[in-house]
């Protein structure tokens, strides 16, 4: 049995107590922060605490507070011997200041309140300074995904550069697909089969293998007639993308 | 019961054989080609031709050639009273070159050989010239496609303007995401469920309510660590798509 702490209460503390509670072979003991969580989060079995004296002992303390308050954060817990995770994708291992050994417990999702996730199909990139701690993290992770990696830091920088590609920037396009739609009378709908079978097709096949459109083809003058509809950032994304193709493809504009 | 002719054997055309040889009230009497096709698009019943002067007669004659050759091949066929329709998201109605009536019919979908496509489920945007010939129109797509849409011409070209970003430009995203991981021994599947799952929430909710990461947040720390590991057309998308997330949410960078 590996007894669990969770220090944070936002969306990805609140899936991953989920997650721990579905667990067999899993404690979670006690969840820490600053003010009262939803009842939902903490229900009657686990221990809630604000105040950082009260942390009971555990295996595994795991933050899952934002980015810029690891470091700051983890500097206040006083907990030798044990061991301490941070769940983000790109803050480095070494940024935890603690007395407890060291680790990196990073789903790759996005979290949000109302989804409810199947964390057994979430990957999630462990990392320890310790190998005896590198085998409890495995065995952790393991409890909760089939999906489980041992990613070091500078891995998971890329890792969490490569996420922001395929997943904060895809859907800055979904939004500027969907602008053009709204501006013209046209019903977004119509675009949600397209941008489904674009997302698996990556995942059955390349992306490289099976691009079409006007960039792929050098269709100049359909190139050209949207630019024509194009103005502002809009525009310069419209260039720069169909640049990018024309590159990855060996044609120029 | 509605009569149609396919001229072209890409994939679109074989999509649309299938389709329409499932659909009641349809009859596929034949198909034109400048080549034989495999034997899987033209079933024993279809009649096959390469030569123009032996097209028979019918309702509705279906081009699903390239976008270039519409216009001039177009001009080819001498169909007066008859319905001449293509099929392509951005060239309007009016460049068809025929005597016969004039319309468009536009399944919304990215087609390849293998994949096995719903055709219930992709949209279809229709025009026509005259108003029994969008009544034909309508009745036709309805009876392959569950999402019949009528789009005008200049409606059309916003469409696939946008089908680009989110079709197209998406996908070099998804390539970019994936060339990272690569070239960083990470296993791009550990990408896969945040890439499905960025698509699955664009469908259930709105883009604009659903972006996180640093450029939403404007974590300025970790978008300089993020623009240190890129170069060429991969930094400068980076900056791009980060200042259009921060103009939509009124941040600079």
């Amino acid at each position: 049995m590996i007894s669990v702490i969770i220090l944070g209460t936002g969306n990805l503390a609140a899936h991953l107590i989920r997650a721990f509670n579905k667990a067999e072979n899993v404690e979670l003991i006690q969840v820490y922060g600053r003010k009262v969580p939803d009842n939902e989060l903490v229900s009657g079995t686990i221990s809630y605490t604000s105040d950082l004296k009260d942390l009971q002992d555990a295996d595994v303390y795991m933050l899952a507070i934002s980015d810029d308050a690891i470091a700051e954060f983890s500097s206040k817990l006083d907990l030798p011997g044990k061991l301490l995770v941070h769940t983000s994708g790109s803050i480095a291992m070494h940024e935890l200041r603690s007395n407890a050994g060291k680790g990196v417990f990073y789903p790759v999702q996005t979290f949000s309140k109302e989804a409810d996730v199947d964390f057994k199909q979430v990957p999630v990139c462990i990392e320890a300074e310790h190998n005896e701690d590198l085998t409890l993290l495995k065995a952790l992770a393991g409890a909760i995904s089939d999906h489980v990696f041992i990613i070091n830091s500078r891995q998971r920088k890329k890792l969490h550069l490569a996420a922001v590609f395929i997943n904060n920037f895809v859907n800055q396009l979904y939004k500027i697909g969907f602008d053009i739609c709204k501006a013209n009378a046209i019903p977004v709908e119509i675009l949600y089969p397209l941008l489904k079978e674009t997302a698996r097709k990556a995942v059955i096949s390349d992306p490289v293998e099976v691009q079409t459109g006007p960039a792929r083809r050098n269709d100049r003058k359909t190139i050209t007639g949207h630019l024509e509809l194009l103005s502002g950032d809009e525009e310069k994304i419209y260039k720069l993308l169909t640049q990018s193709i024309q590159n990855t493809y060996g044609k120029k504009l």
